[in-house]
C-alpha cells in the first residue's frame, strides 16, 4: 500500500504541467468517441442526458431511476442485466463529465468485463454474488483502486500506482458492485468547492455558474446528472454533505471509524483529532442505507484496524430507542448563531418542519450552543501543521498552491481560511483537544436535557438544521463550512435530505434587521434569486454519536414526509431530482 | 469540573513541601487510632491482617473472600450487611496502608453512612439499588470525587476540589457501590512503579523490597492485601496490568473509550493518540466481569462524550464468535523479541499452556511482530510534548521532577525513559500516526492469517503472553513496559490472570546462550531467586480490538483451567492469593 518510491523519484524531475496533461489525456482516451457530444452553453444541463441522443430509451429508463433499491431489485431479478445497467451509467457518466468536468478516471472496459461476469454468475447460480450485485458505484479520487494511481488533485501523486484496493473498495467488489469511474476533488481537499491544477474545475449541473460544492464535488455533479446513483465520498467537515446539499442529492457523514477508511489517500494524512469519515452519497435514501448496511455486515473491523466493531443494528434501524419512530420529536435550528441562512435555506427548513408535523411528529426549537467555538477548534486542528502537509505534496513538482477558487482570482489573493497559520506544538494540540472534549460534553448534556421538553420522555430524536447558510454559490464564493463541520467536531452522524430548489418567484430577498456581525451581513447580501436560480436546497439531519442506523431511519421518515407533502401539492418547490413536470406550488 | 482557579492561586505561594505535608496529615487524620498497629519488619506482610487483631473473625471471613460475585450475593441476600462489609474493608485497607503506603485518601465516615443507607434501602424495599449494592470499591487517585481534590501525586494540584464525580464514579454510585479510599500513583503516572513527592513510595506486600508496579501501584498493593476486592485503575501502557502481575491479582485494560474516562484527571491530558483506558483490577475474574458489565449496561455513552455506543454483549461473552468457547485455540508468545523473560515468567506461561491444553483447548506458537517498533511509536507519542505537561504541573510550586525510582538514587541520575526529548511538531506527530496505523493493519492481518493454522477455522481466539519480562523487581529497577504497551498501541484489550509466585526451589537461574542485545542481557541477569522470592507471576491474555466480553470470558476459561490444575496438584506453585496451605508441588 505504500507509495511507489521508484515512481515518485522518476516523476520528480518532470514538470507538474506535463504530469497533469498526461493524466487528462489518459481520461480523455478512456472515453469512447461515440459518446461525445457537442458543447452546450446553457447553465442548467440536467436535461442533456435525455436530449443528447447518446442513451437509448432503455438506458434512460435505467438511469432515470433514483431509487437504488429498485435498481438492485431489477438487477437481482434479471429484469435488467448488469451489462445493460453498467453501459447505461458509463454513457450517462460520460455525458455528465462533458457538462460538468466531474470525472478523474474512467475504467469502462474493466467495468463492462466485470458486469458480464456478474451476469454470467447470476445466470449460472440463480443467485447474486452480494447485496450490491451488478450496481455501478462511483468513487471519489481518494479511494485507491489496485492498478491505478490516485492523484487526489496533486500532480506529484500522479503515477503512484496502488498495489491494493482501499478497504471499502474491496468490500464493494465483494458485495458485487461495479467500479467504473472516479471523481474530482479540490486541491488539498480542504475546500467546499472543486478545482485543482490537474483536472480543473467541476461545475454544478443545476446551474453551471455555481459550484457543486466540495470536496466531493465531482460526485455531487455526477450524481445530480444521474451519471451514478451511489457514490463514495469522504467527509471531514462537510465534504459529502455540502455537495449533496448543493447538488440536490442525499449525503451521509457517519461517526468516526464506523465505515472503513483504511487504504484511502488523504489530506492531512495521519491527523487523528477529527477523523475523516467515508461519506456515501446517493440519489435516494435507500442508496445510503443499503450501502451502510452492506459495509457494516461485511465486518469491516476485520479489514481496517481503525474500524469500530459495531455491526449493523436492525434494532437501531427500527428506532427501538426512539419510540419505534411513531411520534418523533425533532429539534429545529434556524441558524448557528454566526451566519444567517439565505431565504431558500429557511424555506427548506419550513417545508421539512411542516412535512414531519403533518406526519404526526413534533418539532421544538434548538438553540445553537457555542458553534463558533466548535468551528474554531476544528480549524485549529486542520491547520495545526502550519500547512506542512500541503507543501509536501506540492513542492516536489513545483505545483502552485491554489489560494482562491474564484475563476478570475488575483493570484495574490488568499481567502481567509487559506491564510498562513503558525504550526502548533503537540502540547498546544493537546490543549485544543481538552477544549474539544469539554465542548462535546456540554453539547451532549444539553441534548440529553431536552428530555424535559419533548413530551416523549426522550431527548430530541434528531435535529433539523441548515446544511450551509446558502444554496450552491457562484464559483469562489464559499465561506466557512461551520454548519457541517461542528458535527465532525462533535462526532455526530449527519445526513442531507434534498428538499427544494431556489425559485426566484418565492425565494425573494428578505432584508434582515440584525446580523451576527459584518461577515454575516456581507455573506447574507450575496443572495440574489436570479444568481442562485435552480440551485437545490436540502436540510441537514443530525443524531447523537454512533446512531448511524437511527439517523438513516429518521432520514427516511423525513424524506417520505417531504415527498408526501409534494405529492399532495402542499409545499413550495420542485423536487430536486424530479424529471417530470413540477408539482403545483402553493404558498407555505 | 474545571480546576478551581481561586484555590490554585492561593496555593501557588505555598511551598510544595507544606502542601504535601498538609495532604499527608489529612490522610493520617482520617484513619481511626484504634486501627493502627505497631510497625512490622518482615518483607512478606500478607498475613498481617489475619494476625494483627484489628479485624474480627467475621471481618476476616468477609475480607478473605476473593470472589466478588460471592460478596455481592451475600450482600444482596443480607447474609452480610453493607455496614459490616464496609467496616471490614475500611479496617483491612487501613492495615494494608500501614504495611505498604498504598492510600492517598480515606473517607470512611461517608462510606459508613452510605452503607447504612443501602442496608436500610434493602430492608425497606426488599431489593438492591443496583448490581454493586453495598460493595466497597477503591479508586486510583485520578478519579475525581465530588468535594475532594485529586492531586494525582502533584503538590500543585492539592486543594483543587472537584464539583462533580468522574463519570465512572457516578456510575459506580448509581450501581450501589461504596467509595471509601483512593490509592497512590507515581509522579507523572508514566512509570511502572509507585512513588511521588506528596505521598512517598508504595511497596509490594508480597515482598516489601519489591515494587507493586505502577502506575496503579496503590491499588495493586491494596488488593493484594484484600484491603479491597475491586479497584478502578487506569491503563495507557500497562498501568493496571503491571501492578496486577506484580501483586498477584486480576487486571484488565479494555479498548479505547469502551469504559468512560471522562472527568478523571490525567497525565498528558488532551493526548488522544493512545487513549487512557479505565482499568479495573480485582481479586477475582468475577470482579472484572461484573464491573465491566455494570458500567456498560449503564449506557456510559450518555455521560461521557468519548465513550463508545457499545452495550455489553451477552453473545460475545458466550463466545459465539469463538465456537462457544468449547475448543479454543490460543497463540502463545514466549518473548517479544526484545527482552528475554525471567525463569518464573516462562514457568507461568508453561502452567497456563498446560492448563488450557488439559481443559481441551490447543495452543500454537505466536511470533512477535515488530514489537520494538510499536513500543518506539508509543514512546514517541508519550514524549511528543517534550515534557511540557509535567513541567506545567510541577513549576507552579517548585516541586522537583523525580528522575529515578531508586531509593538511593543519585539526584542527577536520569533513567532512560525520562531523558529529555525535543518536542514534536503536530506534523511530526501525524507521521507517527501513519506508522502506527500501518503497524496496526499488519498486526491485524497477521492475527487473522492464523485461521489457516488453528484447525478451528478461526484465527487464534486469544494470545497468551508475558505481562512483563520479570516478576515484581526491587524498587527503581523497572524498565520499558514493552510487553504491555504494545497492546495499547494496537488498541487490543488485555487481561492479567495470576498464575504462580517466584519459588526459589524451582525458579532457579537458567543461563541463556543468546540475547536480543546488551540491554536484554543486563536485565536478564538481575534475576536472583532469593531477591524475587514470593513475587507473584501472572500471564497476559489478549484478544482483538473491542472484544472485551470475549476476553473476559476467555479469562475465566484460563483462570478456571489454572485453578483446576492446582486443585489436582499438577502445577508448580502456590496460588498467589491462596490464604490456606500451599498445594503439593510436582515438577511440571
Amino acid at each position: 500500500m505504500l507509495r511507489s518510491r521508484i515512481a515518485r523519484t522518476a516523476m520528480s524531475s518532470t514538470k507538474w504541467q506535463e504530469l497533469a496533461k498526461l493524466k487528462r489525456n489518459q481520461l480523455q482516451a478512456a472515453i469512447p468517441k461515440e459518446w461525445t457530444i457537442s458543447p452546450r452553453f446553457e447553465l442548467n444541463v440536467l436535461g442533456v442526458p435525455s436530449e443528447c441522443g447518446v442513451l437509448t430509451p432503455k438506458e434512460l429508463e435505467i438511469t432515470n431511476e433514483s431509487d437504488v433499491s429498485v435498481l438492485l431489485h431489477n438487477l437481482a431479478t434479471s429484469k435488467w442485466s448488469s451489462v445493460e445497467v453498467t453501459k447505461a451509467f458509463c454513457k450517462r457518466a460520460t455525458i455528465a463529465h462533458q457538462m460538468t468536468n466531474c470525472l478523474t478516471d474512467a475504467f469502462f472496459d474493466t467495468a463492462m468485463k466485470r458486469a458480464a461476469e456478474l451476469d454470467d454468475y447470476l445466470q449460472r447460480n440463480g443467485e447474486v454474488v452480494g447485496p450490491l450485485h451488478g450496481l455501478p458505484i462511483s468513487l471519489k479520487d481518494q479511494y485507491r483502486v489496485k492498478g491505478l494511481d490516485t492523484p487526489m488533485g496533486y500532480a506529484s501523486w500522479i503515477g503512484d500506482v496502488a498495489e491494493d484496493d482501499a478497504t471499502v473498495v474491496q468490500i464493494l467488489r465483494e458485495a458485487g458492485a461495479i467500479l467504473y469511474v472516479r471523481t474530482n476533488v479540490p486541491q488539498t481537499l480542504m475546500w467546499t468547492e472543486t478545482h485543482n491544477n490537474v483536472y480543473g474545475r467541476t461545475v454544478n449541473p443545476h446551474n453551471r455558474a455555481l459550484t457543486p460544492g466540495g470536496s466531493t464535488g465531482g460526485e455531487g455533479a455526477l450524481l445530480a446528472m444521474h451519471g451514478s446513483v451511489l457514490g463514495i465520498g469522504t467527509d471531514i467537515g462537510g465534504s459529502s454533505r455540502v455537495p449533496a446539499h448543493f447538488c440536490g442529492i442525499y449525503g451521509f457523514k457517519p461517526s468516526y471509524h464506523r465505515l472503513p477508511f483504511f487504504g484511502a489517500v488523504n489530506s492531512l494524512d495521519g491527523q487523528e483529532s477529527i477523523a475523516t469519515a467515508v461519506g456515501p452519497m446517493s440519489t435516494s435514501m435507500s442508496g445510503l442505507t443499503i450501502l451502510t448496511k452492506t459495509v457494516l455486515e461485511s465486518k469491516p473491523w476485520r479489514k481496517d484496524p481503525l474500524a469500530l466493531r459495531m455491526p449493523w443494528s436492525s434494532d437501531a434501524y427500527a428506532l427501538n430507542e426512539h419510540g419505534g419512530g411513531k411520534h418523533l420529536c425533532f429539534g429545529i435550528m434556524w441558524n448557528d448563531g454566526t451566519l444567517t441562512p439565505h431565504p431558500p435555506v429557511i424555506r427548506a427548513l419550513k417545508i421539512a418542519k411542516k412535512a414531519v408535523e403533518e406526519a404526526g411528529h413534533t418539532v421544538i426549537v434548538w438553540s445553537p450552543y457555542r458553534h463558533a467555538e466548535l468551528a474554531n477548534i476544528t480549524r485549529a486542528i486542520w491547520t495545526a501543521d502550519g500547512g506542512a502537509d500541503y507543501r509536501a505534496a506540492l513542492l516536489t513538482v513545483g505545483e502552485p498552491l491554489i489560494n482562491s477558487m474564484k475563476p478570475d482570482a488575483d493570484p495574490h489573493e488568499v481567502v481567509a481560511h487559506r491564510k498562513h497559520r503558525e504550526p502548533l506544538t503537540v502540547y498546544d494540540l493537546w490543549q485544543v483537544h481538552k477544549q474539544k472534549r469539554q465542548l462535546r460534553k456540554e453539547y451532549m448534556d444539553l441534548w440529553n436535557s431536552t428530555a424535559s421538553k419533548t413530551e416523549t420522555g426522550r431527548p430530541i430524536d434528531a435535529l433539523i438544521c441548515p446544511p450551509a447558510p446558502y444554496a450552491a454559490v457562484p464559483h469562489g464564493q464559499t465561506r466557512s463550512a461551520g454548519y457541517t463541520m461542528v458535527w465532525n467536531a462533535l462526532d455526530y452522524p449527519a445526513l442531507i435530505v434534498p428538499v427544494t430548489k431556489v425559485d426566484p418567484s418565492v425565494d425573494v430577498v428578505e432584508p434582515q434587521e440584525r446580523f451576527f456581525g459584518q461577515g454575516d451581513e456581507t455573506l447574507y447580501k450575496i443572495y440574489d434569486p436570479e444568481v442562485f436560480k435552480d440551485a437545490p436546497v436540502g436540510v441537514q439531519l443530525v443524531t447523537q454519536k454512533q446512531e448511524e442506523e437511527a439517523l438513516l431511519a429518521i432520514g427516511k421518515v423525513v424524506d417520505d414526509a417531504v415527498r408526501k407533502l409534494y405529492s399532495t401539492g402542499r409545499a413550495i418547490a420542485t423536487t430536486p431530482h424530479s424529471h417530470g413536470p413540477a408539482p403545483p406550488r402553493p404558498a407555505l
